[in-house]
C-alpha cells in the first residue's frame, strides 16, 4: 500500500467513528488499517475533531492510557435539538394522525429510523453525563426509540415485558398501578438481563402519571440497579403531580379539538 | 469562511452520509456547507468513493437527475458477513445461554445495537436489489433486527401486534398456525400502516415451521403490499419442509446438550 493522502486517512477515520458510535478504537487501528505512524494518526484526530466542532457534527474524544483511543459521540447543539423537536410537532399536528376517540396516531414517527435515531441522539446529549451501562425500555412502542439511545451510548439495550417468557429463563416481576388507567399490571424482566450496580437509563414514548415510570424504579430496586436518568418522547401535562419526578420530555402533548381537527402539541420545558 | 482543505471537506462528506445510511444529499447542500463549487463536491465524490471502496466501507453512490444527489449504502463483502456469522455462532456456543428447559438465551446478542446493525446491514446487502419501502417485523423480540435493517434502507419500521390497540385506530387482522406450537394466533396491523402497493421485507429472529412467515404473506395480501424478501436471524434446521421457502438465514442452531453443556450453531448455507 502506497502512502495514503490526509484525504484518505479522513474518509476512512470519520466513516469508521460515525459508523458506530460510542465505540473505542485504539489508534494502532488506524495505523495499522492505514499504514501511518502514531503522529500523524495523532495529528489528524486534532484535525478531525476540529472539523467536528466546526460543523457541529458531534464529538471526537481521545481518551489516554493503556484502554485508550478514539470515540465519536453523538451530541446536538441546543439549536439542532429545537429544529429537531419543532419538526416533529409539525408533524405530530397533521389533522390525519387523529384517530376514533380521540387518540393520536404517532406509532410512524417514532418507527422511521432516522427520527428515531435523532431523537436517540437528542436523549444521549440530555444524559451524556449520567454514563448509562443498560438503556431500558418497555415493550413495545418505546423500542425503537430506546434502542437507538443505546445505539448512541453503545450499551445494551433491555426491554421489560409484561409477561414473563419461558424461553428466557428465570424472572423477576413486579406490579405496578398504571397511573392513568388505575389497573394493576406487571413488568417482567429476565433475571440475567441486568447485573447488580448497573446505571440504568428508562426510555419511553409516553408519560401521564408516571406510574409506568415508578414501577421501573421498583423494578431496578430488585436488581439493585440504579435508574440514572428518565426520557420519554412526549408527556401529558395532567396530572400535573406525576409519581416521578426527575425526568425530561421532548414534547408535551395538550389534547386535541376533533372537531376542529387540531392537535395541540409543543416543544417542552426542556427545549425552549 | 475561508476555503477549506479537501482533508475538511472529506470529514463533513463522510461524516453526512454515513450518519444516515441510504438518504439521497443534493450535491447541492454540500455546495453551501462547505463554500465549494460543484467541481469540486463532483471531485470529491469521486475521491471519496474510491476510499470506500478500497477499504470495504460500503458503497457511495451518485445519482443523475433533478432528485439526484449522493448516497451511501451499507454493503458488507462476503468475508465481511462470514467473520460476522462466525463471531455470533462462537457467542451463541457459550454454556452460560443454555436455560432451564433447554431454551438457548439470545435477547441479548439481538438487542446489542452495535450487533443488531450489522445484522441489519447485512440482511440490507443480501436484500439490497429488492429495493424494499417497509420493512415488517413481528413484536416483540425481532423489532431490533428489523429497526436497523430499516435503518438501512432508510424506509420506516411497521410491526405486527398479537393484538390490536385501541390507540391505533382500525386495524387488519389474521389468524395463523404457528408452525412450531400449532396453536392458532392473530396478527394485527393498523389499517394505515401499510400503503397498496407496498414493497414489504420481513425480518425477524427465528424461523421453525413458517407458520409466522405464512401468516405475513395473508397479512399483506389483506394490504394489497408484496412480500420481497424474508430474513431471519436463526433458522431450526427441522422442520425441513417449511411452510415459505423463500427466505435467507445467517445462522442454524441444531439443539444442544444440556448435560455436556453444548450448544451447536452454524453459518448457514447463505453464508458459506
Amino acid at each position: 500500500m502506497g502512502r495514503l493522502r490526509r484525504g484518505e486517512r479522513m474518509v476512512v477515520m470519520a466513516q469508521t467513528l460515525t459508523a458506530q458510535p460510542y465505540k473505542v478504537w485504539p489508534l494502532g487501528a488506524f495505523m495499522e488499517k492505514l499504514g501511518a505512524a502514531k503522529s500523524t494518526i495523532s495529528e489528524d484526530l486534532t484535525f478531525m475533531k476540529a472539523v467536528f466542532e466546526r460543523f457541529h457534527l458531534g464529538r471526537v474524544e481521545t481518551l489516554a492510557g493503556a484502554a485508550g483511543g478514539v470515540r465519536f459521540l453523538p451530541h446536538y447543539t441546543r439549536e439542532q435539538i429545537r429544529d429537531l423537536v419543532e419538526d416533529l410537532c409539525r408533524r405530530l399536528r397533521d389533522p390525519g394522525r387523529i384517530l376514533p376517540g380521540g387518540f393520536l396516531y404517532t406509532t410512524d414517527l417514532i418507527s422511521t429510523p432516522q427520527l428515531a435515531a435523532q431523537i436517540g441522539e437528542t436523549f444521549a446529549t440530555f444524559f451524556a453525563d449520567r454514563r448509562p451501562d443498560i438503556v431500558l425500555s418497555m415493550e413495545v412502542k418505546g423500542i425503537p426509540l430506546a434502542l437507538m439511545t443505546a445505539r448512541a451510548f453503545d450499551v445494551p439495550l433491555v426491554t421489560i415485558r409484561r409477561e414473563g417468557r419461558v424461553t428466557e429463563g428465570p424472572s423477576v416481576s413486579v406490579n405496578y398501578v398504571s397511573g392513568s388507567s388505575r389497573m394493576v399490571q406487571a413488568m417482567t424482566l429476565p433475571l440475567r438481563a441486568i447485573p447488580e450496580g448497573a446505571r440504568v437509563l428508562f426510555i419511553d414514548d409516553f408519560i401521564r402519571g408516571g406510574g409506568t415510570a415508578r414501577g421501573v424504579y421498583d423494578l431496578m430496586r430488585e436488581f439493585r440497579a440504579e435508574v440514572v436518568g428518565i426520557g420519554v418522547f412526549v408527556e401529558s401535562p395532567t396530572p400535573r403531580e406525576k409519581l416521578v419526578d426527575n425526568y425530561i420530555s421532548l414534547i408535551v402533548y395538550e389534547g386535541m379539538d376533533e372537531v376542529q381537527g387540531r392537535v395541540l402539541v409543543s416543544p417542552s420545558r426542556w427545549i425552549a
